[in-house]
């Protein structure tokens, strides 16, 4: 996909009530690559000092942010809602988790993108059943039984990043490669290996006898490392100063 | 699995400055989980009014925080750490995803947990490359080129949720290399680092003004082997037997 895909994404705050928290919301959205921020019926002033302080370089979002009176209003235009709730609700559809629910948000590849909302509760309360209403699918947060509230900037900041990830890379079950040089060839750490051991017997550390099974354990150490290319010169670049420096220092009274 | 694991990991944060970032983040480890903080010089007074007031039912973990005054104490008996970062290293082994290395802060099924440490840098700057050097494995939340650098307590907040998801969810796990020893210490593995960089000082391999980042390398290296009690205890037998070696053998002619 690609991450221009999260602009169709409207980012709903119903009646927030701390200025702290918008701004956050602003920050974590510009850092996850979302723009539009909904803000209904708002129970503070977005561009109060201490929401400005905490969006940083997220302030165009918070600038940005359009202002309207009601939920459904904010719904307006958009083809799909998702709500959130820290609640378990009785006579609920289910609730889905992040990974579950978020990415319905996002075009199917190929398609064109669908306007969507993601839509947040008030701090104190959270979204009432009527509120809930107005969303297709429902997601909450999974957290801890003994203290599921989490801040609402939290809760944005988690599902924010859940969607940029998703949208970033629709396969998120394919582990992304760790190592940026490739390995180095099995000889050349083989080679490495045999001049190892040949200082290790010089300098007394290994025996005739015992080389080969202590040798078998430094291969493995230094297998699991999967050192590339670079590495292995930089160790053979140590091999070669120790064996110098055997040879070069005085012997001690 | 289940959340009690969560317990066998450290949260760590490196000279925090915010009071309202520090109650934030006690709150969020609660709501999934977590209950070991400590910081590292914090720059803030943690029990500071507006701490508590972002705490809300997070008291207990941020009264419980532990206070040190360096980055190695907070490790102390640590066996495996990650630490994040927010920056694209040149030289970097590659940063790796929340999902794909916070798993590895939790035990393979079956084995005992592991004394693990996830840490985070100071607000304004981030973990420097000598902090970064302490952990095996580092970590980029990915996020919008734009504006990357996500609030201390919202990088928190993402890294917790990922960790709490797996510990429900062990069936997201990706399957683990096992060690049939567990890990060294990362104090003793830095105490051998320090041995290391002493020697190859010494016989002139390193300089003083190259050995850091050289010794930054050579520790990426080794931290990718993760060495077990038994195989640190070799590597310090080769370093001892190198260092009497150096001072034993006659000066070529």
């Amino acid at each position: 996909m690609g991450l221009e895909v999260l602009n169709h994404i409207r980012i709903v705050l119903v009646e927030p009530a701390g200025p702290l928290n918008v701004g956050s919301v602003a920050r974590v959205m510009k850092n996850m690559g979302l723009s539009q921020l909904v803000l209904v019926n708002p129970q503070c002033d977005p561009q109060d000092v201490q929401a400005r302080h905490m969006a940083v370089h997220g302030r165009d979002v918070l600038d940005g942010a359009a202002r309207v009176d009601t939920l459904p209003e904010a719904l307006v235009g958009c083809q799909r809602a998702v709500a959130t709730t820290g609640r378990i609700h009785p006579q609920s559809q289910g609730l889905d988790t992040p990974e579950a629910a978020l990415p319905w948000l996002l075009p199917v590849p190929g398609q064109d993108p669908l306007t969507t909302a993601l839509i947040f509760g008030p701090e104190d309360r959270g979204l009432s059943n009527e509120e809930l209403g107005y969303a297709q699918r429902w997601v909450r947060i999974p957290a801890s039984e003994g203290y599921p509230s989490l801040n609402l900037a939290q809760a944005v900041a988690i599902c924010s990043y859940v969607l940029h990830r998703w949208a970033l890379d629709s396969d998120l079950a394919a582990p992304l490669p760790t190592i940026a040089d490739p390995p180095a060839a099995l000889d050349q750490i083989e080679g490495f290996h045999q001049d190892l051991e040949a200082i290790l017997l010089k300098i007394g550390y290994l025996y005739p006898h015992t080389a080969a099974s202590r040798m078998a354990k430094i291969r493995q150490l230094l297998h699991r490392a999967e050192p590339n290319s670079q590495e292995l010169a930089m160790l053979r670049g140590v091999l070669r100063q120790v064996n110098w420096a055997v040879g070069q220092y005085p012997r001690q009274p």
